[in-house]
């Protein structure tokens, strides 16, 4: 399924990009004076066509445990991954609450928590209780990593039957920005030192732990940007390869995909080195304070839609940011034009002299 | 009615602001991880108490001619302000569309549009058609400056009275940015090479002649950033001015106002000079493009909240901010706190060992 995914996906047709600027200069503002909500809009209907649309927006987040936790890399206790899966089925998290501000569905995927429970509206697609500490031994088999890649690809196109117009990434697992940084440190490439941050809130002694877990991961299975999905096999978590597969599945459907903070950025990462092209369908929703966010953002050269020192994951940056591009499609489909609203052009003479 | 309004203005009381952030701690979160959307909420409580809410707002868009525009200081012509102002009653604008996003209102007031005419939803509020000249006079009388500042500080007293919970200014006026460049440097103060931008999209002798206009009008006046009556009334616009009343006035109903950019900064400033602690009161909505914006916000040592290249005015960078007001209220009175929902603290021991 991940090859196939692949295939389907195809470069944005640069004809629609330009037709659309042309539109946007029709509307009643001077030439470009929307800066970004424009080139959202023109890149939108690129990938969508005409009209550019995101009123219908789901976020999924992918819920899984991490085996390095037992490193102390975390400043919580490794049960809240399950507690808040709870709390994010009960509607109390923060991706709830900006998901109901945005009229947005919340989906919740245990793709890997390390507790056996159901809950009403919890959607199982567990790969593993966790995965195993990856100072140790590989986080998880080659197979494992594909069949958590394949849980994000079936989100996406259960999406796509759903006519879903755009999709939301969102992440929990106690310890996944230690995962994560190992991530970016085997695929951008990048220091452990760059990369590494404090993550739910750790002390110094606990980066100290994360840099060092990094360091022992990086050098027991010698990674290389080449081959992503043994990164994220050897060092990931099944939440990051989920959100991988995500993105694949949504470029492949054509659905503009929001791309959260710095635990999302590795999965897509991973995407994007398995398919270049898969970046010219993400949002980066926002620079997070989180470890090196915003040296991974420069070295993909994006800039992030907002900025506002966020560091919660869950999907909440990039739910937030998704008003932008709702933004810009109403810009895009609801301003008069110069023509339409009488308005005269710049340099034209004075009607009333 | 201006002096009335400046003694009503306190400052927010600070044992709010910690009561606040108590609050925000509880909730289901690593301590500070929603970055300035919890900034944001406690400010919101320490302005209007428990709960914060900002749902219903009020886009008040001012509308005026400039008499400087005879320097051929913009690209577009003059007749364009009236045009535009029908296009706002029409629904057509940028402000319309966010507005309508947002669920905000958007009234229209002509404080100073060089046209006789009256139209369903406009508020005539005329000082005078337009203003004067600065560069061979002054652009208005120090009489006509209050009264176009008692006009936004009777839109503040009006929104109060319908109890809308947040104001976002907004602006309309060929020939503004020259007007609002000159007031910066005057009340910054600053040079007028520092400020000067490319407005709605001049050439360089555009700019240069906006320049040009901008040092002249400084030498004739002879301006203090002590004295911003009298700065808006040498080189300022009714808009202008009428937006300046508005942050006063809304600060002394404890209504937090979202100012939009560069011409809105202007009138923001003037009120800043006028009373400093006004600046707790307001949240600046976005980084313009247009000429010294980033610098303004940098000298009174505020960070935006949006920075997406936009340079439009009529309050469209504002207007898309206040989402970020309400994101902010709602995580304050929708999350989940970790006793309510039953998740285990930062650093406390696993409950499932």
């Amino acid at each position: 399924m991940i090859e196939e995914t692949i295939r389907q996906i195809t470069p944005v047709p640069t004809d629609t990009l330009s037709k659309a600027e042309a539109h946007l200069d029709r509307l009643t503002k001077p030439l470009g004076s929307l800066g970004r909500l424009e080139k959202i809009a023109a890149r939108l209907v690129g990938i969508q066509g005409e009209p550019p649309h995101v009123g219908r927006r789901r976020a999924v987040v992918f819920a899984a445990d991490h085996g390095v936790t037992t490193q102390g890399v975390s400043a919580y206790p490794r049960e809240v991954t399950k507690q808040m899966v709870l709390n994010f089925l009960a509607g109390g998290a923060a991706i709830n609450v900006l998901g109901r501000q945005a009229g947005a569905e919340v989906r919740v995927v245990d793709v890997g928590v390390d507790a056996d429970f159901a809950a009403a509206g919890l959607l199982s697609a567990k790969v593993a209780r966790g995965t195993r500490d990856f100072t140790r031994e590989p986080a998880m088999t080659t197979d494992e990593a594909r069949r958590a890649m394949t849980v994000g690809i079936e989100q996406a196109r259960e999406a796509a039957a759903d006519s879903i117009d755009c999709l939301v990434t969102g992440d929990m697992g106690i310890g996944n920005s230690t995962a994560a940084a190992a991530i970016y440190c085997a695929l951008l490439p990048a220091n452990p030192s760059e990369m590494v941050g404090r993550g739910t809130g750790v002390d110094d002694a606990g980066l100290a732990r994360k840099r060092w877990a990094i360091e022992v991961g990086l050098a027991r299975h010698r990674l290389s940007a080449a081959d992503p999905v043994a990164a994220l096999a050897a060092v990931g978590g099944f939440e990051i390869a989920a959100i991988a597969g995500l993105c694949l599945g949504g470029v492949a459907a054509r659905i503009p995909v929001v791309v959260d903070g710095f635990i999302a950025g590795a999965g897509a990462l991973a995407a994007i080195r398995m398919k270049p092209i898969v970046q010219h369908y993400l949002f980066f929703g926002h620079c997070s304070q989180e470890g090196g966010h915003r040296r991974f953002l420069e070295a993909i050269d994006e800039r992030p839609l907002l900025d506002l020192d966020m560091r919660l994951g869950e999907g909440t940056g990039a739910m937030l940011a998704s008003y932008l591009l709702e933004a810009a499609c109403r810009i895009y489909t609801e301003m008069a034009t110069f023509e339409s609203a009488g308005v005269s052009q710049k340099g034209s003479e004075p009607l009333q002299p």
